[in-house]
């Protein structure tokens, strides 16, 4: 942990003033000034005790022979990006090696909502990651998940959260407020609990995070800005952002592996004028192709400046406004004294090529290698034990019986739709043989079962669903199983969802694939059956296979996995699966699979 | 006490949803939203529990039967303005008066420092303008005093406040950080106290207020940056705020009775571009006539728009800037849901007629006349119980004895300079007339004395100054005497010097003028000697009276009076009088009366 500006001080002072050497001296920079919006040419910066001591025109009144010297060359020297809201485990990966994957980008400040781990471990699961993140040579700050389970009532999750869990949260010293609050039907209906969670966190200072997934400009949306949320990053609309800053909230872009949110909002910016400081730069959720191949925060930055926005701008949105927001602006996010040491040296303020990427006064990373030494963090057995099916499955577990004598029947199924989290609320004609309902592959009908993995209650829900073309026999499983976590699994044959079943209850969860009884691809995810505790680069190896496995079954959805893993995300319509059974997400009821 | 936002957002939320209905619904404004930086035609705006509970195109679903209807017709909402920094005291008159005063310019928020009544009664006397300000219908927020004395070992004060002081404050409620760090030497050098008091201060998580008081833009300068001031008025040139926002710390621009600093730093913004954001608006010192026939800090922004500032940005510079300066951008300094309700409507954004002025959803003034309910606050016998003369003062208490047989000598005498804070240090020679050194009239060179008052020690320091040019046997006396507030006596005439200073004493501080043995004019300021009890159009009249006297005995200097109050401020070159006698503030040493 690095001392405060408080404890260290002292040594600032004696180092501005040239009485104190400092750590590191990085000569001959372009200062990009985020609180003056200039670039200054020939600027120093001295670095004491992982904080910025001294930044002028000449700092060689702090340099000794044990002073660091980096040589600046005239390139520009950017604060440490911020990714102001995203879930690590979207990269499938720990915090540790979330961070070793985006330090090369230039990240230094992430705000992470463990939201998915919570799912599965409760506040144990928070506190993991929370205690993983302390020990990190960048800033990692935790938000309290606000809604686990994300639909009380529609599901039963790992876990279940409510506002005592928040009140105590905030104690913690990494904690920065209330991950998005999702229940926005709850907040705009007075829900008491919803209402008190942001209260404890407001209570405690802290910043409310929102989630407001709906089109609905109209009273519910200013009933929530009343109800306290400060930000949000589910606008979509040029229209979103306009009405969540005009209502004093903060409007979060983002640029996620599949989340392209910025072109249409910044906008409001580039083209309209708005206040550029209420608008902030995040992820949200990145692959760990997207960190390993395309970047991080840098990635949204560079977007960003594409879409007409001034480079400073772009920057800001990704540094101080980010610090600002979360009450750090005097601890981050800009290069000014006492503030982290965290910076970038970059030559071009467009491209942004991350050359050198600095965090707490030490070098990190250099023209995309770490550089570092991050140490490992070993998640406790506990945390590798969550799969518990309660049995081994077999292909009859897949069956659903029809009505006594029927040999058709008419079935609900969920209808995935290309490049679109929602999905419809299809219904089909479907054979029966020997009192089972068939699936239908000629008409892209398959099964998909729920199988609960928390509690070894043995419950499988059972359904079918449609749009994913798989052509030959096979079947998927995951337990990353949006946002209860349980597993999803997809197929047009049910010995293989049995199999791909069995083989995530032994490997401690991840994502599979089998066909015609083989393994063609796995994702081992121990950690809650949501992380690997694996680097990036392997995660997104193993990833990639398993995207290629499912083109080589028949499925050429775009984000085709992603798609997979949502189908159990009961609070997007229309009609979705849980634990409980079919779930009809535009009404918030169970619905039978069979339309009687 | 408002309700926090937590334990209203239930009705907040009920009222924007319709469920129930507002307090106060004000229709058809045009909404200067100081987050997007636009002025939004037809908006309405709802209230309940003293916050905003909903603004957008039609409130009509909040309004009922119970609901106070203000009609807009059009007119501009304004965030109710806010002042950043200032000092009660300046004003002569308690809190509850001063805000009785500003409340009908618009001014709805206050960030004071009681630094002088500190000087006089210490902790108690913070405490008691704290408590005063906690029951106001405006929000006034206390910075906890930094420097009491201003400067240790040259004067000694009423009080001694050091970082222990600083640690309790920080747990009462309406403290909202450290008031201005004057010891910019101290801090420089590593002063343990100042760095404890700063420490204390971020640790608390508020706001450490700077006071940077010297043109060396150098080391010293970025020493102080990095020992955690976060802003500072003392800038007076453009250089001056450029490099305060470069290294992090909010400019604080500032038009109070007597300076003029807004003109020369704000075209670091209208004409080199800098962001807005870090530039703050505050009036530091307002004498009541200010207040009474100028304004408050809607002169402010008024003369900021005139030197060219866009009004949406002057706005913010009084509004959402300094709101989230102190970490309050949640409770105050915007129209937007949650906050308080403060706002004032205008019918012209550039001349700034304050029409209306809602507090906390109660009306509190309408076009210039409080109709608002303030109740008197009664300050405690103790407060109004200061004056430690320890003697009843003669003539001959004056009297400067020359060497034994001497006919004349040199003096060092004080220099008044016109229109400017700093003084001179002259030298004079003067006649001796039986063994005791006389004023040379003609060559205006009266006597300054420095009465000791909080401990009753009898103690009298004697000088010559230089500059008011009375022309008339008279003498003025004050308790108002930056920074230690003991009583300056200035006079051409010993008896009315004796005169003035045991009617101070009468009365319980003040100012007092005598010619001929005659009162001239009198301001009671019984409350620590430094403020009326009455209500600040008496006071302005009063002080006017008293300037006004002034004239008549020959004194044609602008700002006579501040320049004799601020004789004894041993921290601003070049010689000033304390109570261990004369100071050369350039060595900051004591010195004798007579060179020798």
């Amino acid at each position: 942990m690095i001392k405060t500006w408080f404890e260290s001080a002292p040594r600032l002072v004696d180092v501005a003033m040239g009485r104190t050497p400092a750590d590191m001296v990085i000569r001959n920079v372009r200062w990009v000034n985020v609180h003056s919006g200039e670039i200054i040419p020939q600027t120093d910066i001295a670095i004491s005790a992982g904080r910025f001591a001294f930044i002028g025109p000449d700092a060689s009144h702090a340099a000794a022979d044990t002073t660091q010297i980096i040589e600046g060359a005239g390139r520009y020297a950017v604060p440490g990006l911020c990714d102001a809201h995203m879930h690590v485990e979207s990269g499938m990966i720990t915090v540790s090696e979330f961070a070793r994957a985006v330090i090369p980008h230039g990240t230094t400040s992430m705000f992470i909502d463990p939201h998915e781990i919570a799912n599965v471990l409760g506040m144990g699961g928070v506190k993991l990651m929370h205690d993983e993140a302390v020990g990190l040579p960048v800033n990692v700050y935790v938000q309290m998940p606000s809604c686990v389970p994300s639909a009380p009532g529609l599901e039963n999750a790992g876990a279940s959260l409510g506002p005592d869990d928040v009140r105590e949260a905030m104690t913690w010293p990494n904690i920065i407020g209330l991950g998005e609050m999702m229940n926005f039907p709850g907040v705009v209906a007075g829900d008491r609990n919803m209402l008190d969670e942001i209260g404890f966190t407001q209570a405690a200072h802290k910043t409310v995070g929102g989630h407001y997934a709906s089109r609905d400009l109209g009273l519910p949306f200013h009933a929530y800005a009343a109800a306290g949320p400060a930000d949000d990053h589910e606008g979509t609309s040029l229209e979103d952002c306009i009405a969540r800053v005009r209502q004093g909230m903060r409007a979060m872009l983002r640029l996620g592996s599949a989340w392209y949110d910025v072109a249409a909002q910044i906008k409001a910016v580039t083209e309209l004028g708005l206040d550029p400081r209420n608008f902030i730069l995040c992820t949200d959720d990145s692959h760990s192709g997207t960190l390993v191949h395309d970047g991080h925060m840098n990635r949204v930055v560079r977007h960003a400046i594409a879409q007409g926005l001034k480079p400073i701008t772009a920057i800001q949105m990704a540094t101080i406004n980010a610090a600002q927001h979360f009450g750090l602006e005097r601890e981050l996010g800009s290069i000014t004294p006492g503030r982290r040491a965290d910076l970038v040296l970059t030559s071009d303020l467009v491209g942004l090529p991350i050359e050198m990427v600095i965090g707490r006064g030490q070098v990190l990373a250099e023209n995309g290698r770490l550089v570092a030494d991050i140490p490992r963090y070993d998640y406790p057995a506990k945390a590798k034990d969550t799969m518990r099916l309660g049995k081994k499955l077999g292909a009859a577990d897949f069956d659903i019986a029809a009505p006594q004598g029927a040999a058709e029947v008419t079935a609900r199924v969920i209808g995935v739709i290309e490049n679109q989290a929602p999905t419809r609320a299809l219904e089909h004609r479907l054979p029966v043989k020997a009192g089972v309902v068939q699936m239908d592959r000629a008409a892209d009908v398959c099964q998909i079962a729920l199988v609960e993995r928390h509690r070894a209650t043995g419950n499988i829900a059972n359904g079918f669903v449609s749009g994913f073309g798989y052509d030959k026999p096979c079947a998927m499983a995951s337990t990353v199983a949006h946002d209860s976590h349980h597993m999803i699994v997809v197929g047009t044959d049910k010995k293989d969802m049995a199999l791909a079943a069995n083989r995530l209850g032994e490997v401690g969860g991840g994502v599979v694939l089998f066909s015609g009884g083989r393994e063609l691809a796995l994702v081992k995810l121990p950690i809650a059956g949501l992380m690997s505790d694996q680097p990036a680069e392997i995660v997104a190896d193993e990833a990639n296979a398993l995207i290629e496995a499912m083109r080589q079954c028949g499925c050429t959805l775009n984000n085709a996995y992603m798609q997979h893993s949502l189908l159990a995300l009961v609070v997007i319509p229309e009609l979705r699966i849980s634990d409980i059974g079919l779930v009809d997400v535009t009404k918030f009821v169970a619905v039978d699979v069979l339309v009687s």
